[in-house]
């Protein structure tokens, strides 16, 4: 068992329903078991999947705390040390991120290459926040990290509102490329310029695709993306103009019009990836000669595997500098402002807001 | 140039409109071009395309020669000689299939991996009769193989009433498995039990599904894919009760009801293979979220790739005395007879019926 001096306590902001303000609450520090980790949490973004269910257009167990893009120290680890994502044993101090999802890595699903599919997968900010693994969500001081959770360590020089995310939107786009294969020299089209679609332009150009073509209801957030390398703006309501054909179309909105445009627009042997339908919407009219004449793919990305928080890391370590990501935090609160926070961001829409519990006890250097 | 003794002439049953009879018509033997090669036929298969083409029910442009299925020999080829699949030269003499699709393997399609949706794609028994190329159908005593036509050598073992579906079924439902990727002790359904169906029944046993099931509205024809390797079979009125899920389902029928309960029974990480949506039909409804939470794949296929051939060779090879193949041909036409045979095809919805040209010259041994 390795730990650092920590606190007996620690506090998280609880969502207990839809509509009524978090509780600032306090939970006994947790005691480990074989292969855990106590973190300490430096930040974290909210997500637009915490506002849905804050406002609840989602449902959720609770009382949960909510928020898992998330960046933490290592302030204590359980034998045998977790391993990170590279196969190196974690150490207390470490700055780390880690997978929204926690796996079993034994079950079909895990052993057929789905982990983020696992029978009996546990969500970090999902959870029911009771008993000894009651600190699974991001709104608070500190989080427990379960065994089976891919844990890796970030570099030192990505400030943590540029990390915050990875282990969200980036991996979630990370994956969504992962499954369109190759996109280089081609075209591709983006639905939503919210977080993911946003990273999904960034990811697109880096990846060498010939042309990024951005689709939104918003001006201001299509000339936004313009910044993360987007070569063509279209706004919805010029949709029907869209001349296509595209090769690759990463669906991030959650819109059935979205998906019906891409499913016709989509060239031959085009890939739909569909990332955004996680909310129920009315069905979809596609025809099927078109998909099948075409020889397209429609796929749908859900969650992530630990190859795509990997690969997420990466993306953003290299290119965080090419692309506006230290912007996309429009402002940072306290932990205690967890409300004004949530508040703030159903208000005015930023890309991003921030949760920065602050130091109740001795916090080491920031890396 | 190699070349056999033949006759300067050659006969062929020539479509001219829906619903009027084909007429058997002579065109004179083609002077070939370099890398073509000329091919007795032997036998060819009406496939259900052919029907639906006679039928109206599809525009193809005319006068044309129809049918694609077709088992021939090499009696001319063309320096530069083409190569048989595997890279090996071709002789007068040799018994091959072909595939479907011509394909200039030099295009943006062809060079990114389809060269089944090539710019300059020809389809045997699907172009027009006229001019040098008018040979380009399987309802006639010679067809003209032009550069850029995938040939396959059949070992001398196969019957050509067993080898004729090769190139058009069977590699067919070979792209469709390539694009399912791994079925081995997976659960695999399929919608449709004609010849497409049939050969993925026993494609998917052959591939190590611990579950094939087959649903179709033809009782006889559930029956047939039971001989085929079906572990379960689903008349298509009790639908509603299939609990799935599955894995894998190739949609051979075309039904957008098909489609739809694919989409609905699919487990997570499913593969959604169309194939059977060829004509127009309804659009079909789709839930995103379903198909985004279990990660589902939705793909279409239609045609298919050199290495799809070669595949369905050595499955039919190595598989067709364990399956009753040699039973789907119904009966054996002469082409003088050509619309007598499409009568019986469409009275009695045989699964093929075949069309053998008498031996109007000398004819050499069958292998």
């Amino acid at each position: 068992m390795q730990a650092s001096s920590q606190p007996s306590t620690c506090r998280a902001a609880v969502f207990h329903r839809a509509g009524q303000p978090l509780a600032l609450e306090t939970f006994p520090r947790p005691s480990l078991l074989a292969g855990e980790a106590l973190v300490r949490i430096r930040l974290c973004t909210i997500c637009g999947s915490d506002l849905h269910t804050l406002k609840g257009l989602r449902i959720e167990p609770t009382p949960s705390i909510l928020a898992h893009e998330v960046v933490g120290e290592i302030v204590e680890l359980a034998e045998p040390v977790p391993q990170d994502v590279e196969g190196q044993p974690l150490e207390v101090g470490d700055r780390v991120t880690w997978s929204v999802c926690v796996s079993c890595f034994d079950c079909d699903r895990c052993r057929s290459g789905m982990p983020q599919k696992c029978r009996h997968l546990v969500k970090y900010g999902h959870s029911v926040a009771a008993g000894r693994e009651a600190l699974s969500g991001g709104l608070a001081e500190s989080i427990l990290l379960r065994r089976g959770t891919t844990i890796a360590r970030l570099p030192a020089e990505l400030p943590d509102e540029v990390a915050s995310p990875i282990n969200c939107a980036t991996s979630t786009i990370a994956a969504a490329y992962r499954m369109a294969g190759d996109v280089s020299d081609q075209r591709v089209l983006i639905f939503g310029a919210g977080m993911l679609g946003l990273t999904a332009v960034a990811m697109g150009k880096e990846s060498g695709a010939k042309q990024v073509t951005i689709c939104d209801v918003d001006p201001q957030r299509l000339e936004l993306a313009k910044r993360f390398g987007a070569t063509d703006t279209i706004a919805v309501d010029s949709i029907g103009s869209l001349d296509g054909p595209f090769d690759v179309i990463l669906e991030c909105s959650g819109s059935p019009d979205a998906i019906e445009t891409a499913c016709r627009i989509g060239d031959v042997g085009a890939r739909v990836i569909l990332v955004g339908s996680v909310m129920e919407s009315r069905p979809v009219q596609l025809d099927p000669t078109n998909i099948v004449r075409k020889w397209m793919s429609i796929v749908g990305v859900h969650n992530y595997a630990p190859v795509d928080l990997r690969r997420a890391i990466d993306f953003i370590s290299r290119c965080h500098h090419k692309y506006p990501f230290a912007e996309l935090v429009a402002r940072t609160f306290d932990l205690s402002e967890a409300n004004a926070a949530i508040e703030f961001s159903i208000q005015h829409r930023p890309i991003r807001v921030a949760v920065r519990p602050r130091a109740v006890h001795p916090r080491p250097q920031t890396p």
